[in-house]
């Protein structure tokens, strides 16, 4: 009963016209839209901006995003920008008993998934991030070297928030409790380019239940699809 | 009969033991829990830290908040930290028909919530929060100087956001659409600081949308309250 119920879903899913995500695959903020996408089986359209011609400046792209920035998203007449906001919405939408990634009909669960959403939003990736942009961004599509002072007291930055993250990692399988949530898949594209495109990806080993947390999420189908495409390694 | 349940509702919520909110009222992150707190109408103790004697970097703190930051807060078991996901959790527990302040219930609604909190989060704050920095919080509790080549860019920065705002303004009478709700509220205590303790609140004449939206905020009871008590003109 409950794979014929699936299966109706599936096929209900594959006739709706997809859903649009404005951006290139590999800006992180995009990513994090497609990470959900991709966890609940979304069908959707990837319409890329072209970013050295200034698309996200021109009016088709502000009419969506006034802030000129990507993603933007599209379903139908619901137009929508904000990586975080697209995502939520995403989850909303294709929730279901079995695929509750907000779980926002518990008081508690809810909480703590916002917790570390937002922690994810003001203390990892303001960490993390720069020492990406610094070793991988800049120098690959701007030309620019790294500049060594932001990366090390960025590494510094991580290794408090690391600490923090092993700890509550050491006592819950997942950031929210021990069911998988947003506030996991939100670390997803920042994670990933330290991991591949930085030298500092032994950093985790000092940190073994991140390490395994990590681990364990890139084993998951949606992000070793996403991943593939990614990897500066190919 | 409603008016039978809303008695109901308010002795309720008397009988209950209050939840805690732990830092100094003045802080922009406090207020923004304060505020939801206030508009739905829960009973709360507020409970400070004492921040010159560093009471945010002891134990008993960094049991609530492991990053030493305020808030806090606490719901019987219920420990959380980061101010956007305790607003969130007071707003989903005190709920009603009447006070949904989140529209999680509607896709679209509660996709706007949530596009225009994360644009409080990552385009506003940025731009005025630096003004308010340097021209009231580091003169005032740290005796430092005012940057003003910070004030200067980050009032190029606020234009242009409040640019933005002012032309959706002119179309919804609230950020999410028609309905007040937590996108709103998250704009109180930067905003109030700004037109409040520094010397740029005319700024905001140039924008007669966001301006009466700002003034319509301001003559809720909750606002007023707050506002009274972390007013720098007493």
């Amino acid at each position: 009963m409950l794979r014929l119920a699936t299966i109706a879903t599936t096929l209900t899913r594959k006739l709706m016209a997809p859903v649009k995500v404005f951006g290139p695959a590999a800006s992180t903020n995009v990513a994090r839209v497609l990470v959900c996408l991709e966890e609940v089986g979304a069908d959707y359209e990837l319409v890329d901006i072209d970013f050295p011609g200034k698309g996200h400046k021109r009016p088709d792209h502000l009419a969506r995003n006034p802030f000129g920035q990507v993603p933007a998203f599209q379903d139908g007449d619901v137009i929508l920008f904000e990586s975080r906001a697209i995502a939520k919405y995403v989850l909303r939408k294709y929730k279901s008993e079995q695929l509750d990634l907000l779980r926002e009909g518990n008081l508690e669960e809810a909480a703590m998934v916002d917790v570390w959403t937002e922690v994810e939003t003001h203390q990892y990736h303001p960490a993390l991030s720069p020492i990406v942009l610094e070793c991988f961004i800049y120098p690959t599509l701007r030309g620019l070297p790294t500049n060594q002072k932001v990366v090390d007291e960025s590494l510094e930055k991580a290794k408090k928030v690391l600490e923090i993250y092993e700890t509550h990692l050491s006592k819950h399988k997942y950031l929210a409790g021990d069911f998988v949530s947003f506030a996991d898949f939100n670390h997803f594209a920042c994670t990933f380019y330290f991991m591949d495109a930085t030298p500092y990806s032994n950093l985790f080993d000092s940190y073994p239940y991140v390490k395994a947390w990590w681990e364990n999420l890139m084993s998951r189908p949606s992000m070793k699809k996403l991943g593939a495409n990614m990897s500066t390694r190919n």
